[in-house]
């Protein structure tokens, strides 16, 4: 049977007790010419699916829009397409579903998100929800941060340019070549190794040009989906010992 | 090419100039044994990519969750499964995801919605928006309206027990079989006839029992994937003539 | 005894016990050239107080404007005259007023409103105060929905419309000439007989010209006071058996 | 023809050009054993109309409820029907409406209220509509402050005991004499001449028994129907003045 | 040790049980040519640091922003400087300061202010307080409020101009003289004695010149930092004696 | 003169044209046992100052709250004294202090903050602050992503932990011996070198336990004001630098 709620009947979802309910927030932003829109949703959405089985997950419906892009960690909204949610929106939206979820007697969450820029307000979210429902428990996961620096060392031979210039970069498109082959355009990935561009301060409005044109900040010119196989294996432990750990 | 906008990248999304953006509003709510919890997600966005050829559509990532049922029109809150927003933060999600459209020059928007009980809000949003951008356009279509009472005695045969009980049943039920059959469990499909079951007044907190356990208003016994082929045909020829019209 | 609150002390509202409390939302909307702009207010406030003496009713003190009017059921934003709150200001309204009546130990309520468009932030207003407080009960009627097809097909030989036609028409004129006679100005009702006006999708900006100049969607010829009389002793009938059995 | 906004047709309203639009917000609370619980919404409602023909006023619907009452200025939130908005809800309230207003044209406001408690959120609200709409002017005004010394010394013989008791006494119940005779039950009047009570500081929660339990805060003995003629004509004059230099 | 919350350590903090916590809301606005923007401000809050010791009083960070000056008190929006927060903002900021302080176990509040403005948005905060935490106290005082009629008779020998043109004058620069002389220009005090200048009504947009130019409403000429140590004594005092009575 | 706007007059205010305005946000955050609650807000206010002269910059009144503290940067909420406001509230705070200064003709920025929390809030507020007032400019600094790595590494003789420790350890301490040694406790620095603690995921509510007893993350021992002084020194330095590209 499905653990994907969105594709649930009532019955089914009624049916599965004492389980773990795994919220994804995505975002719409630019990743590169050679990956989709959303690549901020699949990614999390999919380690959920994969985590599911094994832990008694049930993957609630996603949030699609996240909170804005900033040129440090992800572009910026100069790029077509990236379409985001005030902050306020944002926070009302998370505590919604998780106090709608809670009215069902769900009490245990995993919150994930694959966008830097939603951390501060899915946090505000859980903060308020728990403060409101002190035997809830939020357990809130960037999946970026469970990857070992040995790890990026082995997979990507010492090259590995760092987080800070990370976006529709080596890890996430190997993770989409794993998870989302389809979705893919490996052609059009820009050759451009691209200095590592990491700009601050942060200004408003945002100043013009402050990413290279392609959108993307460094090269995914090695990635693979065995790379992606290999972190998304790795991801998908870590939380598994989280949430054996915390629930 | 694809015209789901989830699946572009954003030289995809900005190459197609001059289109309509389709918005669906859906619910997680519960539409029987049979049929799962995001029924009013998949007809609206299901049409709206069947109509995104032709009319030079672009179909938004799409919002899952939608404001509360209730028990009149779908079987109200008491079911598992039934999760949703607030009213007031489905106005604002709405708002922003327009804005946020229209701050990359997209003017023309199609806004549709499976759940009845999103429409006022969705209409707020609509109405804020264009206060604010008198050259943006809206047009915001429930597909339930546009079947014509002749289809309707022609394909169920004057057995149409009418729109009032319509929730999980013929038409859904029918839609879905032709859009996805894949999620819809036939033969879970309640035996129940019913009788008309339209409870009135509106009561708070929500009485129980209003709806048959089954979370059907009626049954949906004669629904087929035809009839749901000739619905969607006729809906979607329908809003086809409305966008040439209105755009 | 008076029933309204407006005009009562406040020796004599602690002096009702055990009481029901009535709140009726109406709005500022244009209604034709005969029919003064708060109609949908008029109504149900008359329709509480014919109600209260015999149903231990006190009518609080309404709450004038309502929801914006839409085309398809009232005629729009357009005419000069109509005023509306928006919806998110409508729902903290009516949650405050219930709220605050709940801290001086009241606990029902029957929530009336003349105007469609009022219902669903009203019916989100009552479910947020009833979820926080699950020992008051509230029971939300709009006034249309009571009177039984056979009744109009007799009070109006087989003539009447149909009720989506109905704004300033042929039964809020009779209603309106039963209760506030010195408010209707017979000499000018349209002679304009009209066509069935149903106008769909609803588009924003609102388009102009959806709605027949002089406001109405119908003609109220043929409206009495006898026929109001008649409509009203069944509407009030009616509520009067929901309050029994609810309360 | 009427000047009342609520009595109006939408074509008598956009008959009336170039008009001023008098908006008055009251209260709901109490006012002691003789004084119904709509005082403060009555006086300036009564006033407006009674200079909406010379100085070619229309009368909006009132909002009839307003901010908390305050034990320093009127009795407090202990009473039985004092029932009151948010503070934030009264905000939203008036600047709806005034920016509604002025979607249809209307720039220029008299806004009046008779509860103190009301004035600053009807002026934070007057502050945010012209902000947004800088050739639109709102004049609001509190009548109590247009009374000068010297009639109050004439009126009541050197007897008049201070604004700051008057809540329910002299003046307002004088004035209710004048203008709504029908709803003052001049028996009910409390002997008790009381202390001049000014409680201080401002305490939360509202301690009991802050105000004498009759509700008023200094004995309406005195009070007559000719004394609120005279107070009402001055306040007449003097508002009239203002319009007349104001717009 | 330290009483100010700003100065102190979290154990410093801890080690003060059952304490009263005071917090002060100040404004940003003019005060005439002599004194700084922030005398609503240093005032209360150097009362409370001398009330601190004695009364086992923490000091709280302060709220240095407050609603917006009008100009009937204090100068209005006009003058280069004042600087404000939204009445909403302002509701929501102290709510929220008051509630995490009672989440840390505080129950005891005083509330201070050195800007009438503020009072009515403080007043909302402390309400909505109280109303989810029934077991805190919140005493809200104005300092002026507390200065007794005959004081001022002594103090400037019959020479008090009155409250009501009581901004940047008299008692606020003696008191300034007396807690912050170095903040003073004595220097540069207006000699204009200034007619007693009280604007009615209350207008939007704010017209200009209502204020004299210099921004006081009467000259603080005979301000001295004696008077204002007897000011201070004396106010200090009577808020010992309501800590006393009211803890 | 002072270049602290909260020790201005109006007038000194007035008369300094075509400046920047820099509003620092701090926190109420424990800071082990020998830093005050004010850090965040210290150190940063302190650097505004510093710059202040030579930039022709004006330092706003301070926002002394933020938003709530995060184990894995500081603490938590756990500890007594760390006091926060919603991050609703700090959006509208900041985003209101931005738009009141350009009311009257500020238009460029320098937002700083000491406390990473709130970063994500500040920067919501300038987007919205700028989406209005384009011609505004907001530029937003966190010092600590100032500090070369080189020189922490000559500072501090390579034993600088990181900055993911860093929570009123050594760059803290040393700032604020520079800026303030007067509320810098030395004696009571923990001798505890620790473990680089760095807990992950987010976990609400805060488990108990996360930070050590001390509320420190890692040992200030080996801080020490020349350390500040060289550390400030180059963070005035780049600021400079910043603001002459940026404005």
């Amino acid at each position: 049977m499905t653990r994907e709620m969105i594709k649930m009947t009532w019955q089914e979802f009624a049916g599965i007790k004492d389980c773990i309910t795994a919220l994804c927030v995505g975002s719409v932003e630019q990743h590169g010419p050679h990956l989709p829109l959303s690549v901020d949703l699949i990614i999390p959405y999919k380690i959920c699916c994969a985590l599911s089985e094994e832990h008694n997950l049930i993957v609630a419906p996603p949030v699609c829009y996240g909170y804005r892009s900033q040129p440090a960690t992800g572009g910026g909204q100069g790029f077509p397409g990236t379409t985001a949610l005030d902050g306020i929106t944002l926070i009302h939206t998370v505590e919604n579903i998780l106090s709608d979820l809670y009215r069902q007697g769900r009490k245990k969450f995993l919150l994930m998100s694959g966008h830097f820029e939603n951390t501060a307000y899915m946090s505000e979210a859980s903060y308020l929800f728990t403060k409101k429902h002190q035997d809830a428990k939020v357990v809130m996961i960037n999946w970026w941060e469970l990857v070992k620096n040995e790890t990026l060392d082995n997979l990507f031979k010492g090259e590995f340019p760092g987080w800070e210039v990370e976006h529709a970069s080596l890890t996430e498109t190997s993770l989409m070549m794993h998870f989302c082959p389809e979705l893919v355009h490996e052609d059009r990935i820009p050759k451009q190794k691209g200095k590592k561009h990491c700009p601050r301060p942060v200004i408003y409005p945002e100043p013009r040009g402050l990413v290279p044109e392609s959108g993307i900040l460094y090269s995914a010119e090695g990635a693979s989906a065995d790379i992606g196989r290999a972190m998304a294996e790795e991801i998908i432990e870590t939380i598994g010992d989280i949430i054996v750990k915390e629930f």
